[in-house]
């Protein structure tokens, strides 16, 4: 396995051509997906392993994806850590018992979560079994500080007031809830891996709503120990620090890849860390929308910023819209893996 | 009035301290404003010459700002243009009759926008009379983008899914709509000119939702196209592309001023953009919901950024918040009062 082409590409290693994946690809744009969402609520897809594991396939078998994702959510640690976890697909998740101070934060648990969270690895175990070896597996976890957001808001948010309110006028408290995040997300990822994922994603989805000033101290910093605790040569590390302007912090991450917004310039994106990272997007998923006369231009493009250096997974900037036909994405897939070739 | 502190500052001349005024600074913080809010809706108000006059001077009284702003909304111009305006404040505004394709398109009126639009210039009028030359007033208008986008999404949105499929797809529809909504905007901001207001702000809130290849074909051409015909010696015109990366591209614009958004970083952006323009921001409207001590901390790392150079104009980087402390917000004017001299 840890000659495949994705993981290849993780490592910076010589490749034939681009690997390409997708976020949310395992999702609502495909049928498939839809038919066994009509008949499971979302949590209980992430909670039943047959299901997880068929859903993750799906775009393998349907789409022809060089790795799979895990189906699950990122929300699925803080629960094991005691909030009360709703998801409304449509709608987004939200927490019933937000944490609002110091002694919510004691009543947070960092013990146990690879025990509540078995049901990921059954999941994990059984995917690989069924993608036998086709294509790598990619495992992922919330960072601490999108963790942290959610937990805090209680829900999504337009401003995110109260967890910046908490760093602002709290950064004590705030480090507790952070550090608290990080220890059970550590243990979380661990038990992906040793179930049998090949890499590992850290989605900061919330990253661009700290201030730069902020955002090495209040989230970096716990990307960056996570990494430290999980890496190893076999496993490689993407961080997607979604939003954030100052790219040049993550050099110093040990992260091998780093996933960029489809708000970037890759161009410039590439003079800043193309020397020491590996780059994984950035199309805009609203592209796969129009037709595929220009999704091919478009993506063409990302492959010419990239150049012949190499270094790059091709993916989108932000998950797939449910609203994309199957076939636009199809033609994307059939694009990078006839014509990246070239670049290479 | 043209010797006043805030237009010497947007020229780029030597000042005694650094000007301020906030983004929404006539709104919902205020008691006095919610107070003439509970009598009246959003848009009676923004019709109303005695309402809007009275609530863009409030501020200026209360807080003490360098600058008022017509109290109004940038979605006036579409409304004129002949579609159904409704603005719920909490929930955003929205139009019944969204543009769809070309008919729509063709539909839309560019003529006698100033003839619909005279309450706006009537309450710039008396505002201008109310104010009796303490301050100067500022007009504003959407950047056509942004209006463009409100139009053809109905309302705010997640993805834009419709405003950027129109562009990928149909370039050429787009820029017919951008075309008529630019015309309609140089009209309206020639007629508020002439009614007094003593600066320009175009509010290009949406302009982070285009990919950075789109942005200047789409958005700033227009921006530029309606400064060129607006601008004089003695309106400076300031340009707010919220939420783009690239603002590198402002440079060849010309507006006198760029609105920065919290999310750059001020010193790299001062870096990019310092000698050719004057920088307005950009400090975390969240940063107002802590207290005096972290307030004044951050409005110092504010100036300190921009330094001893001049060339700036204190504003935060996106609206003030409605749940801001009104203390909170006199402290920060009268910390920049104060000790801005020592910059300067």
């Amino acid at each position: 396995m840890s000659e495949h082409l994705f993981l290849r590409a993780c490592r910076n290693e010589k490749t034939e051509r681009t690997p390409i994946w997708v976020m949310r690809q395992a999702g609502r744009y495909l049928p498939e997906y839809r038919a066994v969402r009509a008949k499971h609520d979302f949590l209980t897809m992430c909670k039943t392993p047959e299901l997880a594991a068929e859903i993750t396939v799906q775009p393998i078998d349907i789409i022809g994806f060089d790795a799979a994702i895990i189906f699950s959510d990122i929300l699925v640690v803080p629960e094991a850590m005691g909030l009360s976890l709703k998801i409304i697909e449509s709608k987004g998740p939200s927490f019933d018992n937000p944490v609002t101070g110091t002694g919510d934060i004691e009543k947070l648990t960092t013990t146990g979560i690879a025990d509540k969270l078995k049901y990921v690895y059954d999941a994990v175990k059984l995917t690989k079994k069924q993608l036998d070896g086709r294509v790598p597996l990619i495992g992922f976890a919330g960072a601490p500080f999108t963790l942290a957001a959610y937990m805090v808001e209680g829900k999504g948010s337009k401003n995110f007031e109260k967890i910046k309110t908490l760093i602002f006028k709290e950064p004590v408290t705030a480090h507790k809830l952070l550090g608290k995040i990080t220890k059970s997300v550590i243990e979380y990822l661990k038990g992906k891996i040793e179930a049998g994922c090949d890499a590992i994603q850290i989605f900061d989805s919330w990253a661009g709503v700290l201030p730069p000033d902020y955002y090495e101290e209040f989230s970096l910093r716990y990307i960056n120990e996570i990494i430290s605790a999980i890496k190893t040569e076999e496993i490689p590390v993407i961080a997607f620090p979604r939003g954030i302007r100052n790219l040049e912090v993550m050099k110093s991450s040990p992260c091998d890849v780093v996933g960029i917004d489809w708000e970037s310039d890759l161009s410039k994106v590439k003079d800043i860390l193309g020397s020491s990272k590996v780059l994984q997007g950035n199309m805009d998923p609203v592209i796969l929308l129009s037709d595929e006369k220009k999704i091919v231009t478009e993506a063409g493009k990302v492959l010419d910023k990239i150049g012949k250096d190499g270094g790059h997974i091709f993916n989108l900037g932000h998950g797939i819209l449910p609203g994309t036909p199957v076939e636009n994405i199809k033609a994307l897939v059939k694009f990078i893996k006839e014509e990246s070739f070239k670049y290479h």
